[in-house]
């Protein structure tokens, strides 16, 4: 397929539109740092040069800096599938997961659970956790899922996983979860804008993920916590800093924890990157996320169906089959031939020890950029241009 | 005095003009949010634009994001007189505070204490580890300092304290935890820019801070944590989130802490925010702490001379003393007074129940901003002009 008439026929091309994006290159990087809405990048300049510059202060009333982490948090819930007033815009992934996490521990959770392969900041903050608090970590076979947890603990979940796009099944891990007194938190940072996640109707309770891959909120934008509305007044979360406070500005000497998901909030929030991130989520606004979905599917299938002749191996659920916004493949030299790519315009991103990762942000790319890709792709391995001394291995970042 | 005198012979004065402050007002507010630098706005711009907007996930390496938060720190480390390598950039002082705190219960602190009145989120965060950790939490008299702190725990003390400008004495407060065992966390969040800290001479082991008071980092720029070489491969930190892993790109499943004050990083840094800092700190590049710290006490000193004959009650350190780098004075009607001279374009601000504050940072004011405040201030008391309905008070914020 040329890729021509699908585009053609793309109820989403119009979106691209929305964002700055250099020329001659096709980025399949947005599932690791999602592209520069120009709302975005206005909105940044206006809080830097005028809330800043020109109102100071006052612009943490007058520009409600004070509402921005609920209001960004509102855009989010939107997408998310989440009640209004259940996300609060925070801190990063890594804090968040420990702040829900610690906060069930005080609730009771025995230990606190991960499975082995997934992000590994996941773990790392439950390992951390445990030797603070004492609640056991336990580090799960791959995929083992709630039913393998402890009873009354922790899992924490990616509900996409970094490296093979395997979406986890919300509804039905719940439903074991709920069995064995499990809570599991979702990290929905590699799914959020882009997999139609749906957290109320799939019954999750918490959720934490990040503002700048597929919500194109900047690099390090600020991360986000959710928590159904009937919980988040029963947790004690011990990163109880000011902004979690009922009223912050009593300056009182006691903590009294704000109603709602706001208890999250722990020291005073990055205006700047969270306006950033606030103004990109703007683009979400009116699509629908099943039909994002389904476009970056679509993608994902043009680049493997364009690439099939050179039998790697996916990591990835193949063509067809259900899987959030990228698509991993496998190759020993994975790490040169993405350096090759970077340098004929296609950026794609390498996991050690093997994994090439291509993202596809339904927002940016048309069909034809997914083809093309495949067919550079196609050109790199098969004439051995990664071979080049040029593309060795010199260390990765992100 | 009229402060022309001074004015001419300020070695300061060139400062002002690295600077983008809004015509026809005096701000006294540095303490609380400092003004946008020039640099900061371009570095921001610059950041937005072309490292995320052109370059795009590739800037990690290309433009050092991956070293930012050391970078910064190194900053931040030469104006406080700590060894080079010894700060990190990273979060907010809340959560820096839990941080640092959570290692050294970790190491065996039995009790976290504060001084009463002292910033509340530190009080706060402490109360929060207490109930996680099962660390006695200990709400100590003001002042009462690490002489009255459990043997061997944790005392959190503001360097410069939020309302009263008072400095502590941080070589003679160390000496008296030296003698008890316990290890002290400087906020210096009210003293960082301003106040010589000289954190190494002095002592200091352990620091927190904030990076958009006197530091004119940008609204809820990120804040700093600094250990003392000897100590920071010693913690173990259990917010260890992969920014503080040894190889965080080994996406490996076991945390293992990087060397150093680096092991206090957790998740991604907001870049956006800290580039803002980080190009706001090259202000301070080739000043004296010493010499600003003694032009912002003199600032205090004109504004207290010129406002003298009011026979307002000042809570800080009066004329001539030793004080960080603002002024509170105590009107029953301090919020209206405060509301009434920012609509005349002087800008301070309220502490809740009675205090109104004036800070007077060195980099942007001159003595004629100081005198011309007061008289302003005196104009708006004597007059009465402060009881319009207008002024009222409806909430106060920061």
């Amino acid at each position: 397929m040329t890729g021509a008439a699908p585009d053609r026929d793309d109820p989403l091309a119009f979106v691209r539109a929305a964002f700055d994006l250099p020329e001659g290159i096709i980025y399949l990087d947005g599932n690791s740092l999602g592209p520069p809405p120009r709302a975005a990048l206005e909105a940044l300049s206006h809080a830097a040069a005028h809330e800043w510059g020109r109102d100071l202060i006052t612009s943490w009333n007058k520009a409600d800096w004070i509402g921005l982490p609920m209001r960004t948090g509102d855009r989010i819930a939107a997408l998310a599938g989440a009640p209004e007033g259940s996300v609060l815009c925070a801190d990063s992934v890594s804090v968040n997961i420990f702040k829900l996490a610690a906060a069930l521990v005080n609730a009771g959770a025995p230990a606190v659970a991960v499975e082995a392969g997934d992000f590994p900041t996941d773990g790392y903050i439950l390992e951390g956790l445990s030797r603070l608090s004492g609640a056991r970590f336990e580090l799960l076979e791959p995929g083992a899922g709630p039913q393998t947890a402890c009873e009354g603990g922790v899992l924490v979940k990616s509900a996409v996983h970094f490296r093979t796009a395997q979406i986890a099944d919300i509804a039905a891990e719940e439903a074991l979860a709920a069995r064995r007194g499990v809570s599991i938190i979702w990290d929905v940072s590699h799914g959020a804008g882009v997999v139609d996640l749906n957290l109320a109707a799939n019954g999750a309770r918490y959720a934490v993920g990040c503002g700048y891959k597929f919500l194109n909120g900047g690099p390090g934008a600020p991360a986000f916590v959710h928590v159904h509305p009937g919980m988040a007044d029963r947790l004690d979360q011990p990163l109880s800093g000011w902004m979690g406070h009922a009223d912050p500005f009593a300056f009182a000497d006691g903590y009294r924890p704000a109603p709602g998901v706001a208890r999250f909030g722990a020291g005073t929030p990055a205006i700047l990157s969270m306006t950033a991130l606030h103004a990109a989520l703007g683009v979400f606004e009116g699509l629908d996320m099943a039909a994002l979905h389904a476009k970056a599917m679509r993608l994902g299938d043009v680049f493997l169906e364009g690439a099939a002749r050179l039998g790697l191996e996916s990591v990835s659920p193949g063509r067809g089959e259900l899987r959030g916004g990228h698509v991993s493949l496998r190759h020993r030299d994975g790490y040169e031939i993405i350096q090759a790519l970077i340098a004929r315009g296609v950026i794609g991103d390498f996991r050690t020890p093997d994994l090439m990762r291509f993202g596809f942000s339904p927002l940016i790319l048309s069909y034809d950029d997914a083809a093309q890709a495949a067919r550079i792709l196609c050109g790199i391995v098969e004439s051995g241009a990664y071979k080049d001394p040029a593309f060795a291995r010199r260390g990765a970042v992100t």
